[in-house]
């Protein structure tokens, strides 16, 4: 049967979380169900939602002292008939988690889709295949930077630093999230700055990398936009996606005038993903649903910076983005926020090879220019796979030895 | 200066809240500050985020014993200039609480926007009073009532309850927020069914009543669908605008071939509303951006039923929805959900005559049915106006007696 199936975790004020997921279940499909007529028990029963498991789970007391009084925590599972809503994710997330956002201490952990209800989505347009076959790298992770100090600068400002990063050995360059369309550096102007930056460098150097832009704007604008940037040379475009809502990130993804990859930023997702109690779950919100919506990277707080992530949550994120139960291609993992090379080892053994290592301070902060930070990083990553430590490495790498001199390393700093 | 003014509820493990403003306010604009030439200090002035307060509040006890540690609660604003951001909510949010949503315990209570910026935003299309108007009633609250049951169910079903609930004396008539796109129930068969029924009314009564259809879909086909909604005779729509986003919303109201009102439905807001810690109050996203965006009634939980809001918070959306502050037409407030015939009085006083009395089961579970519910309702609300207390109404109006049996009255529950 088409359907999705909802994990919550709730705390719970009552005891009975089966009569709490029996409430739901009708609540958000058919409403009643006892009280119906028998012709219409045949009729609703292709409606009814169908509660799958309950388990309860160890009490919490810290969440009992917070609320003033006992919780029962548990998890329930629920199926929707995918019959009950059309096929799109404001319809799923309305239906699953729209009055029920509201009704106490729940939390949406994860969604399933039946491969019949799945097939409505795209995935990525590239995914971690396509994009390596785009950078020709394969054996390694990539390494990607972020501008720095860029509001109020203009288009040549970007552009040498564009060129400083890319030079170090970067992959991909990213936009700073925070930047809009204004005066002196407008968005086509970037997207036709970064051809330039990186035809130069490939014709250079052989090496291939991409820009991407970050692509703001109302609504309705986002789409004929990012057509004309794929027209006009645009290589990536970052999109704040959870600004804007899931379903518009898969229509950038769906669109085959839209040639480029596409990176979730996950700007304002901690307003929904941070509690304990509510919201949606990271690893659904910042893995599952972003794949599901077509995005190709998937940036999120690593677990090792100031701007952090519990490690499990981390990790669970990555899962989603490489899961082989999902039906589509593969996003990369961004871990991102507070990346120095001294991290690079811990970093590829969490998020194994097919990540990316993502820095902003770490590059630009290097005593010796952005330039050497960015080699720093390509060192420290080739020191992981040929086997040796950061140490060995350093001995015939001056600026990855000046780097782990500044910002030591991650067993150092334990 | 055109600028938005954030204020943070925090609960910080430092003590420093002063030092943590700084940080934010040049972290979310320019980035740094004090190492920056005299030069660059003149040309970033204008982009340079500032801290325009900071109050410590009371120490919090049971978040302490949650966190497992002594967090520093505080207020603090942070005004952000213009200069940094594109006029477009999506920009707004990412500035001001992007990357901060992820950074610990921080919720985004309020946003101001400087006369300048909030002229790039419509604002209700009708408003209070362009509704009043379109219903010719001007002196008491509307009532408003949802179809039970419906999904599975066909247009010829959805016909009937229509046209019962307004004959029992309904100002509006909404469509179930999980009603999607179907087969049984076509979204444009239910706008010409809606029509003909409320045409019917007019003709024979002489009331005006309108019928909000959910406007359901993939965001690139909503705007269109409205439209063509508008042109097909629709009186008013239904829009999950917490499952899309904000700007969506802004541009159905900025549409002028859309010419109906807009009800915001509060679906999915409870992921970033329920939390105390982290996300943004609900004042802020059901009552003050929901109207500068341009809903003309905005629905959330009230504070008397079963799924529940502090009252504080319920008030302060509607008083959002009505603020003289803002320069943008009034928003009905509709504080939804538990409403029966003995809430009537209370709901009144809290919310004044400018409010939407809005029921589901407490107008179809009248022992008498939905006609029966709705006159009850109805009377219960001409008994405030004149004065009378719902005892004394009921000794003259019979279907507000059964009710009153049924539910009780506010006073009596407590």
């Amino acid at each position: 049967m088409s359907e999705v199936i909802a994990t919550y975790l709730v705390h719970d004020q009552k005891e009975d979380l089966e009569k709490k997921a029996e409430g739901i279940a009708l609540g958000l499909t058919i409403g009643s169900w006892t009280d119906l007529p028998q012709l219409e028990k045949e009729q609703l029963k292709k409606h009814k939602g169908t509660v799958l498991s309950v388990e309860k789970l160890e009490e919490d007391e810290k969440t009992n002292a917070y609320f003033g009084g006992k919780r029962t925590k548990g998890l329930i599972r629920i199926a929707y008939p995918a019959a009950n809503f059309s096929a799109d994710l404001p319809a799923v997330l309305t239906t699953v988690f729209g009055k029920l956002s509201l009704d106490g201490e729940v939390k949406l952990t994860d969604l399933e889709f039946s491969s019949g209800f799945a097939q409505h989505f795209p995935g990525p347009k590239f995914g971690i295949k396509g994009i390596r076959e785009k950078l020709n790298i394969y054996d390694r992770p990539l390494l990607m930077s972020i501008f720095k100090g860029v509001i109020g600068k203009d288009t040549a400002f970007l552009k040498d630093q564009l060129a400083e990063q890319l030079a170090g050995g970067m992959d991909l360059v990213k936009d700073d999230e925070i930047l809009f369309e204004n005066d002196q550096a407008p968005f086509f102007e970037r997207v036709r700055m970064g051809r330039a930056v990186l035809d130069q460098i490939e014709n250079e150097t052989g090496r291939k990398a991409l820009y991407a832009v970050n692509l703001t704007g109302r609504t309705y604008e986002l789409r004929d936009k990012a057509r004309r940037a794929s027209e006009a040379g645009a290589s990536a475009l970052l999109f704040n996606v959870h600004a804007y809502g899931l379903d518009v990130l898969q229509a950038l993804a769906e669109d085959p005038e839209i040639t480029v990859p596409v990176m979730a930023h996950p700007a304002v997702s901690g307003a929904f993903g941070a509690s304990g109690h509510y919201g949606v779950a990271y690893s659904l919100i910042l893995g599952k649903l972003v794949r599901l919506a077509g995005a190709d990277f998937s940036l999120f707080p690593s677990p090792y910076g100031s701007v952090a992530l519990e490690k499990s949550e981390a990790l669970a994120i990555a899962g989603e983005c490489k899961s082989d139960y999902s039906p589509f291609r593969e996003a990369f993992p961004v871990p991102s926020a507070g990346i120095h090379p001294g991290l690079v080892p811990i970093l590829m053994k969490d998020f194994g090879t097919d990540c990316v290592i993502n820095a902003g301070g770490g590059i630009h902060g290097h005593p010796n220019g952005t330039s050497a930070g960015a080699a720093a990083f390509s060192s420290a990553a080739d020191a992981v796979l040929s086997g040796l430590s950061l140490d060995e490495q350093a001995e015939k790498d001056e600026q990855l030895r000046i780097a782990l001199a500044l910002w030591g390393q991650y067993e150092a700093a334990r």
